[in-house]
């Protein structure tokens, strides 16, 4: 049985960092907290989000089985939507494993919704071995600005590093638009000469899941994957998006 | 002849009572103020209103025949917009008899609508004669967060009462949501067992209605219309929305 | 070469009142400022703009040649859309000749757009020579809420003077808008009698460009062009826009 009190905003923040990526999922439950790994339909992005038991109240997890952990097919847009509504309150959750329901209850106000079948959902990925040759943590206002204004510019974001300095960088058929961070400008930088081209649809939809976060973790390699990391509900959360490069056509 | 002024906010909010049931319909002005019945074009809804003079400031109002009011064919929608433009001014308004005009003054800006020909609008609909068994007073906001909530999930509410437990209930395909009110949550319950099952786009579109409206109440039976009364302008208007039910397909 | 700092807002608000009338154009650095005159695609409004130097930090302009002024086309609604992205700093602007790029700076951003080739746009207008016989100064936001308005009723608006009196004249199939203010209600006001009536599309769009004035200026003549005039950047940007008479069929 699985039953915990969790403040609306906080749970709202979690969910929101998980569509940014998919709109369904396996949420699974156990007695240290919440944790999902997942994949976009097109398979150029991964989610792997965690959330300790210390981010609930009266966080209640009890095996009846011989498993660890319960998963839970949820469509988070859905269950998004709803929270929406609640208003500032706290909202309690309740499994109910026989009838395959999630019972959520703001207030006098209970939304019942049954869970996804958890065969109907894609397979958890596996997270790929990777290693990361530079690590950039930069101020999240100042990364998602750029990534709002380069929406306007192109469809292709270059993220890069070429010495001590950071940049992100689009350009269109007229324009180009380039940010440009020295690392005393950075919370942290490891000198480097590589960038990599990425989506920029793909981007948008990850710093929309990130809102919340002050300082966000980017982790950089030479045509490489994209690993974004940030944490949430004052560190008892973390999330990690980790999304393909592009191939340049230069 | 008719001449008054009012507080351009009270009369938004009057207009927009009328137009979640009804774009355009006859007012009819009395020497004790303004009265409107409507029933929308589905013959599924009602909209009962009256403004007393008291709502009024300068409320001028002379018979000029045997009658002993005065009927303005009028498109609310339009009227409304407008409104929407004046600021937070006060509204004069008169009755061009002759020319059949409604002349709107806010501050230097003079809006004159002809009236519609009453004769084109739909006939004043009688009340029907209807005996509520139970009758809920809730806090609006409450009422009116339910309705956003149930949006997401369906196109159906039932509304009822369980002894002394007032609920609202939608269910979707894979989900439900519920609003559960025991007496003492509410301003007023008479205690029943009774439900009836309503179409959530009228509902909808009475609850903007009321926004300005701190409580509600409604009168229910069982699969029987719902009555749902508030005040406006201060307790110098008051509304009355009635609501045919939907037949249950279980 | 030229080179400039300018408070992003200032550059903003100046930009809003160009695409008011056209989305490209070309701009005209001179060691005065910048200044630029377009007409819209239908050559039915016109906008000349001015900015002194005055308005900006740090402003270096030298002379290359023999020209006293660099032409710079530019896409504007480009420009703004960025600017939008920049936050609330200054921005620097560098005109790089050689490669026929603008670099605007903001913060750490910078955003660098070609040049659109000058033989591309739309060749200056020459202003025409007209006198006006009346003049009215009113404040701008009684003239933007009228407009607003006029839009929910028409698609053509009439101004003129009467005696002392200034108006502002709107027809719908059903109703009429009018905003009548006299001279004591005015900034300013030539007596005189005479009205010409106006595209209310072209009105609307210098209203959004004229958001930021306090007053503005109407000169008027019967069946005459309207020529607005209104202040930028605390007096020192000049804007004026000429807008040609409709027909009046009646």
């Amino acid at each position: 049985m699985f039953e915990a009190k969790i403040d609306a905003n906080v749970l709202k923040e979690c969910i929101e960092s998980i569509i940014a990526v998919v709109d369904e999922g396996k949420l699974r439950i156990s007695a240290a907290g919440f944790q999902l790994r997942a994949v976009d339909p097109a398979n150029v992005a991964m989610v792997s989000f965690e959330l300790t038991r210390e981010a609930f109240d009266d966080y209640r997890f009890e095996k009846e089985s011989e498993a660890n952990s319960i998963e839970m097919g949820i469509d988070f847009v859905k269950l998004h939507d709803i929270l929406g509504f609640g208003g500032r309150e706290d909202v309690a959750l309740r499994l109910d494993e026989q009838a395959q329901k999630l019972v959520t209850k703001m207030g006098s106000l209970d939304y019942t919704v049954s869970l996804l079948d958890p065969g109907s959902l894609r397979k958890e990925p596996k997270v790929p071995e990777l290693e990361f040759p530079v690590q950039v943590v930069i101020e999240n206002e100042e990364f998602r600005r750029t990534i709002r204004a380069a929406e306007k510019i192109g469809d292709h974001i270059v993220l890069g590093v070429d010495g001590e300095e950071f940049y992100m960088e689009v350009e269109g058929e007229m324009d180009k638009l380039r940010l440009a961070l020295r690392k005393e400008q950075l919370v942290h930088l490891t000198p480097g000469t590589l960038h990599s081209l990425y989506s920029l649809d793909y981007i948008s939809a990850m710093s929309k899941g990130m809102s919340h976060a002050a300082n966000i973790t980017l982790n950089l390699g030479k045509d490489y994957p994209l690993q974004v990391e940030f944490e949430l509900a004052e560190g008892k959360g973390k999330v990690s998006y980790l999304l393909a490069p592009r191939i340049e056509s230069e």
